[in-house]
């Protein structure tokens, strides 16, 4: 056997130059594990875009390989892609952490996909062999969510740390931080480091997930009415740490919000959360209590529109309004993007009465699930990799990531980073840049849960204005249409109307037929159709929206 | 052999209830090891006092079981201690880290106790048994001087780790700390943990020594004239980087001040600090240079009035006196109690035009060596002990690192504040209270290197106002004189003639005699003395001063 052929390589399909679609791939000659198979949610300015997934066709050309998927916590954008990974691909089996595990058999069922794939719960310390190449052990990390773990990857060719999320938290709500483990891989010789660099831009610490009670004790002290909390969904540490404040003060709570009571009611079964029943309310019971009597629960932390905190402040809530003497609790930060959105729903809140408390310095009410650079430097120092890698954040964040490893005393030369798509080598405990695998961004419109709505859109200015269509063919192995091409408009002129999408519909089936008639590759026609549908919505109505065309290939799963 | 008898006895005789005086005892039925033997220095409010040390009388008592001191690292509070305990016991061993032997060796020639005393040199990872009952590793940490460990105590009864004084400092300048070997002590199992409390108060990290390079670095590129820089004679790390800026802008170093003379010079030969020769020029030659081209490092920056820089400020020094272009830097923190001492000398400087530079938020200029909370919550989930015993520290820290056990999850019945002399023991893997040893301050003027000029003064107020007065003298084991009562005051009403100390030296003669005459015990005979010194006194002069008697006893080395 030659010797290429024993090398290790390593490339993300989305994790790098991002926050949010994270997925790893560890690849021998024999066979393929991925690490996480995130979503990225999609900037402002990708309008009618509700997920961003990698481009998995890399996966789906060497399919065979593909031995299993490996999650380290639940966040969607760990796990969000798993549906459409699935679509594309059979994974023989994916290792999950009991939370994790749950969360993504329940999405598989909103998806309706559920056969055929095999979903392993895994534990502090689980071993998991897949053939000789990759032995994968799960340690616990803490992070915003629990259940949440870093995967020490061990192969013929060296050993490779990959974090998953996390801090370190020494006072962490839920179990610890397994350091004492990280030490002994890092004591044993670990030879690339791959870690969250989410906030790699932050000095000192993170602080602790129980730091964020004494702010949630004082407001619970002080509120003379309802107490209305918003956080992330899957943060169950916030979660239970408000419900504990609303029982020790005699409260009873209320979760609003889909996601929100789907996570809860998730974590309550797996035993991950405790609430009482008798301090469960309904929302339509709300009104038999005091206002001291309540603590609503609820998403919308980030503005979101249609999210449960933003419809009880436009008075769209069936049973829920704002009240004069609320407290609205906002125990998170606004996520880069998001502070106009925050802010409008801030002012909202006040201007019905309400006193509206937000996480600040001198009064704590969130804590990133995420490292700053002193735990940055603690994780290499413990692990103490010869190589590294930062992963998990945009670039200007891999590259503070990469300067903190070389503070640590990492050689320049053995910090790679990398765009999603690079290939770096493992061989013999020398790690070496391969190729480049293609990869691109793949827009979903969670709408049409079937539909994939895009693809690569090089110019979002363009894009932005004239929005993006989207055009959705599935072919057999054969190449037979199993459904013809159906085009989807977002964010495209307003007032367009369906005739110029029924006709561009059409355009683009005469387009196909032409194209199988002479065999045409499938990039061939994707190329096709998409310049026959830009031109004909040019013809017709002098935009040029981002025309994205994606062909589903039928019996991949 | 009955079952109490197997038990560990753990108790300090110094470093509980203070920052300082650092002296640990472990023992077993048949052997006695110390870890440390530091002192004090004193507060303002003792005059005349240089040193204060433990009462060694414990020791004494046991001195056959007295098989070892462990030295963790070379600062006087924690091996200032030791030419007293010799002269007190035969000690059969030292073990201490490289550059601590050395500073031991060097005091020891000062004292002139040379002799007899066996010094080992001991390095990372190092394993020292004393017969079965203890065996002793060394484990690199950080501090503020190279070459300092933390030790790992096994017994048969359970593990204690001592961590000796440390911060975890991430980027250190020397070596790092070995997490790693913590990190297995803790997996293997610890019953006791003693720590470091100095910081207990300060949340978050202490900053990493490097962190003061960037603050130094903009001193050295500003800096018109010569740089002047005072900083503690035994932090090597800063002195080094000092050096570094200095010689990376062509800048000659003069080394002034008697203490960071020896501790350089001493780091030097041992190739712990590196200063090239070519680098380094005399005092005298200063003036043969632009002041441009001078870096002098100098001791002095707690304002102590003996020191280089009051010197230098007060025209007193041969070679150098401050001139207005001059940049002063203090390298430091004014340690509680001498703030008023730097001002004034900071004040002294700036009259006579030079610039100060000192530590502050926005530029650093010093780092501590101690943890604070967030290292030392670090340290409990690395070394992950059963029973938790602060040490170093005075008693508001101790109960405050306390709390942060029980932050990390330590039961608060396995935390133990304990007074010096507490015993605590260790039997089977449990910890429990056991009784008190008797100890107490005892007073050294350094200035009379062969006298200790006291012992226990319960009322300082009184002193304050009398002073001190120490009656010392030396017997033979047949308990016949050796050296006569010597009177020494210190602190003692001004103005008072030569002629009382004289008559009150006489006086404690003539009681001494009768003392011996009836075989009085050494107890009777400080009590004798002391009476009728007071007596004596206070007849004379209508002072009160606080009288210390202070038996030795001649051939204890």
């Amino acid at each position: 056997m030659p010797e290429m052929d024993n090398s290790i390589n390593i490339f993300a399909l989305g994790g790098l130059g991002e926050v949010g679609k994270n997925t790893y791939c560890f690849e021998s000659a024999r066979s393929l594990i991925l690490v996480d198979a995130g979503v990225r949610f999609p900037e402002a300015n990708l309008p009618g875009v509700d997920y961003v997934i990698p481009d998995y066709s890399y996966l789906r050309d060497n399919r065979v390989k593909v031995k299993a998927l490996f999650i380290t916590h639940g966040h969607e954008d760990h796990i969000g892609g798993i549906p459409f990974l699935l679509r594309m691909i059979d994974v023989p089996v994916i290792y999950a952490p009991r939370l994790a595990a749950a969360l993504i058999r329940h999405k598989l069922e909103d998806h309706r996909i559920k056969d055929k794939i095999e979903i392993k719960e895994v534990e502090d310390g689980d071993v998991i062999h897949i053939g000789a190449d990759f032995t994968v052990t799960y340690f616990r990390v803490t992070h915003s969510i629990p259940d949440s773990f870093g995967l020490c990857i061990d192969t013929p060719q060296g050993r490779i740390i990959e974090t998953g999320d996390f801090k370190i938290d020494l006072t962490p709500v839920g179990p610890n931080f397994d350091l004492a483990t990280l030490a002994r891989f890092g004591s044993e010789g670990v030879d690339l480091l791959m870690a969250d660099s989410t906030n790699a831009e932050i000095e000192g610490y993170t602080p602790s997930e129980t730091a964020v009670r004494s702010g949630l004790k004082e407001v619970f002290e002080k509120a003379p009415g309802r107490i209305i909390v918003s956080t992330f969904s899957s943060n169950i540490n916030r979660i239970q740490q408000v419900v504990q404040e609303a029982v020790e003060n005699k409260r009873k709570i209320c979760i609003l919000g889909r996601s929100m009571e789907n996570v809860v009611s998730i974590a309550r079964e797996y035993g991950i959360i405790k609430i009482p029943d008798q301090s469960i309310v309904e929302d339509a019971d709300i009104k038999h209590y005091r206002p001291n009597e309540i603590c609503i629960l609820c998403t919308g932390s980030q503005g979101e529109e249609m999210a449960a905190l933003s419809r009880i402040a436009r008075g769209e809530h069936k049973h829920v309004r704002i009240m004069p003497l609320d407290t609205v609790v906002f125990s998170s930060n606004p996520i880069p993007g998001n502070g106009a959105l925050v802010d409008r729903l801030v002012n909202s809140i006040v201007k019905q009465g309400a006193d509206v408390k937000q996480n600040g310095l001198a009064f704590s009410l969130h804590s990133s699930g995420h490292p700053s650079k002193q735990e940055l430097r603690l994780m290499l120092r413990l692990a103490s990799p010869r190589y590294f890698m930062p992963v998990h954040g945009e670039y200007r964040m891999l590259k503070l990531h990469g300067e903190i490893g070389e503070e640590v005393g990492i050689p320049h030369d053995h910090i790679f980073i990398c765009a999603n798509g690079d290939i770096l080598q493992l061989k013999n405990h020398k790690i070496t840049r391969g190729g480049h695998i293609p990869e691109e961004d793949v827009y979903i419109d969670g709408n049409d849960i079937e539909g994939l709505s895009g693809q690569v859109m090089r110019d979002r200015e363009e894009m932005k204005s004239d929005g993006i269509v989207s055009i959705i063919l599935t072919l057999n192995r054969s190449n037979k249409i199993i459904a013809s091409p159906i085009v989807y408009t977002r964010g495209f002129a307003a007032g367009v109307d369906t005739h110029v999408v029924r006709h561009a519909q059409i355009h683009a089936r005469e387009a196909l037929d032409k194209c199988l008639a002479r065999r045409a590759s499938p990039e061939d026609i994707k190329a096709a159709l998409k310049l026959e549908v830009e031109r004909y919505i040019f013809r017709k109505t002098s935009r040029n929206p981002v025309v994205i065309p994606l062909l589903m290939m039928e019996g991949n799963h």
